[in-house]
């Protein structure tokens, strides 16, 4: 039994984590939110009191902390009481995040692989840099540490687990993520520009054959009929799940597909070939030390602002295959997700929301004790019938399709 | 009869003028180049040496000047004795380089209307806020000065004239300016960027139907059938000699067309929208204040770095539509000039070799006293004739095509 969740962050995500707590705090306790800017903490706790999200009254507090330092944030978790910590800050402080944790005991989630501002697609498996490393100090201090527990990583690895107990052995995972949804903006991306434009910019690493294969950003693309967004383009893309499911499945190729129209690939080409998407300092002709892809994020539509408009449905699913009895067998798990419903509830478009939504519905199943594994574990590792049959309650519903039908998913 | 000259700048086009005032320096007299920063005066003027392009032994220095600081320029011009001053500096110092040379009786040229860095596309015409000013005082000092004597401005207004002196009226004038020519990069602009793109994001000024008309960029394009390049699109563009020609031919169309290809186009498009060709400062998350523009132009291929690989052909010419004896009559008048050759020259790309020998012809005809009017002009305020001559000979042949065939444009 966990108490008190401190969240850290204040962006579209944390928007959602923060709703979602609240609409549990009769279970989860007393709630706070830090972020480096105080004023940003307020505004996600002034909307949720804006929503009546508050199943009972309670603490919401709001804090500024620099969540790069360790001390700073260890003692606001024991200031504050927090047993729960969820992470939702940029991926750049996750390490420092969790030795806060690691020191005071505290519960610790996050919903993206840690990163080095410096560096970008350091070698696979990329758990291996920061996170495992780190696993031995979690497990003799009984800390429970949850590793990418948003949509994808995070459900997407829990519904791998399902697949895992249809079948006698899995060959081939490919997780597809989706966004058919229009922000009506000329571009924008869904979270934070600098992260976004990250995740493309180095080597695509996929499982395959029993090893990593490379691959370039947009080099091998597919097209996948999905319910409900129907016939989609997807690229093969890194991404932080491949490298934890392929240390599980190690037989099986492990893939990750993101969906990308024609326009957002041709603006990141531009971008790129200039090399406007570099994190290296380049000097101007007057002098100045300037990030190029600092500047493109200070152009770009602040992703929270998207909101209010974004219309459409996102769909993410696992094509999971393996043999069953000798035969073989295809299952699709599924999500579907639709960006006005999620802005009329917590005031976040769909991208936000298919992040934020999990780690409360883990936050509840470590407050009592079903996840409270005091240990580090990715998604997959864990039981996923409890996850799966409480985020059919909470917004987002698993659904199943193979060779019986369509239906829900749930336990 | 005035000798020596001094040339304010160190680009592409500075390189050009040095090479091609040293090949005449027996009638120009002593040689000056002067920029901000010194060290680029000294690797021209080594260029020229390297060429042995100094016709006969005699002076070429090389100094440091703010040309932003009309006294410094002045010193300058008493110092070195500079009786002809060739402006190819960035166009936001031609106003006080011209201040310069009204104080102290120099000649001024330049190649391009004066901007203020912090407009963009003011109200037509464009010399009308800047240089027209400044045109009693020139009088009154007896100061000759020749705005926009590059290649376009410059040659085309020129030929203009020469189509006048052909023509009962003229009914149109059509600059086309084509670069058919291939640089190799994935990207790049042929002069500095941020003149390059501020070129393109503002209002398209046109003179049609006795009045400013005005477009946006792209908006308008053609297929332009030209010699030696073929068949290419060219669209509508605000340009400088628009402003000039179009006060001398009230009654005439005068437009700008300027050749890109769908790649320039879409790069620009990207950028534009984006916001990353704004020359107001953005604010990044990290608190600096940059200009997008100037970060753009720090992550492209320096213009001059083009010219060693350069390859292929500029086709620019007037189509100018006129009556003579009650009937409709047309002629092209054009030059085409090679990336390769110039460069074996001179060092210098095309683009850069068309708009840096017209000022040094034009020196020569101060130097002789031809074009040396005591007075501020535009290129086709000017005799014609004896300019045109001096190109054929000079590196920039004009041709003429009409209902006679395709021949030698001379006199």
């Amino acid at each position: 039994m966990k108490r008190n969740v401190l969240i850290i962050g204040a962006g579209g995500v944390a928007q959602v984590v923060a709703h979602k707590c609240a609409q549990h705090n009769d279970k989860l306790g007393e709630l706070h939110i830090a972020s480096r800017t105080k004023a940003k903490c307020e505004a996600v706790i002034a909307s949720v009191h804006a929503k009546g999200a508050m199943k009972v009254p309670g603490v919401f507090a709001a804090h500024a902390v620099d969540a790069t330092d360790s001390a700073a944030v260890a003692a606001l978790i024991r200031e504050t009481g927090c047993q729960i910590v969820i992470n939702v800050g940029s991926s750049f402080v996750n390490m420092t995040v969790l030795e806060a944790c690691i020191e005071t005991g505290a519960a610790y989630m996050d919903t993206a692989i840690h990163e080095d501002p410096a560096k970008i697609c350091e070698t696979p498996p990329w758990y291996g840099n920061y996170e495992w490393q780190r696993r031995d100090r979690c497990k003799a201090a009984g800390v429970t540490a949850i590793l990418g527990i948003g949509f994808d990583p995070g459900v997407v690895n829990a519904w791998a687990r399902v697949a895992e107990g249809m079948m006698d052995s899995i060959t081939s995972i490919d997780i597809v993520d989706i966004n058919a949804g229009s922000h009506g903006k000329w571009f924008a991306t869904n979270f934070d520009p600098e992260i976004n434009f990250r995740e493309f910019t180095g080597t695509v690493y996929s499982w395959q054959n029993g090893g990593w294969q490379s691959n370039t950003m947009f080099e091998v693309g597919q097209v996948w009929t999905l319910p409900v967004v129907g016939d989609q383009k997807a690229y093969l893309t890194g991404h932080d799940e491949v490298h934890s499911l392929s240390a599980r499945y190690k037989d099986a190729d492990v893939r990750f597909w993101m969906g990308f129209g024609d326009h957002y690939i041709n603006v990141f080409t531009v971008l790129k070939n200039l090399g406007l998407l570099s994190e290296k300092p380049v000097k101007t002709a007057e002098g100045l030390e300037v990030v190029p892809l600092k500047v493109v994020k200070a152009v770009l539509p602040d992703p929270a602002s998207l909101a209010p408009n974004y219309t459409g449905k996102t769909c993410i699913g696992d094509v999971v295959k393996g043999v069953k009895d000798g035969k073989p067998v295809e299952v699709l798990i599924y999500n579907v997700a639709d960006h006005k419903e999620a802005y009329e509830e917590v005031g976040s478009q769909g991208i936000s929301y298919t992040a934020g939504v999990p780690p409360v519905v883990a936050a509840l199943l470590i407050a009592d004790g079903t996840w409270d594994v005091g240990t580090m574990v990715n998604v997959e590792d864990l039981d996923p019938k409890p996850f799966i049959n409480l985020l059919n309650t909470m917004g987002l519903p698993s659904r199943i399709k193979d060779a019986e039908g369509d239906r829900l998913l749930t336990f």
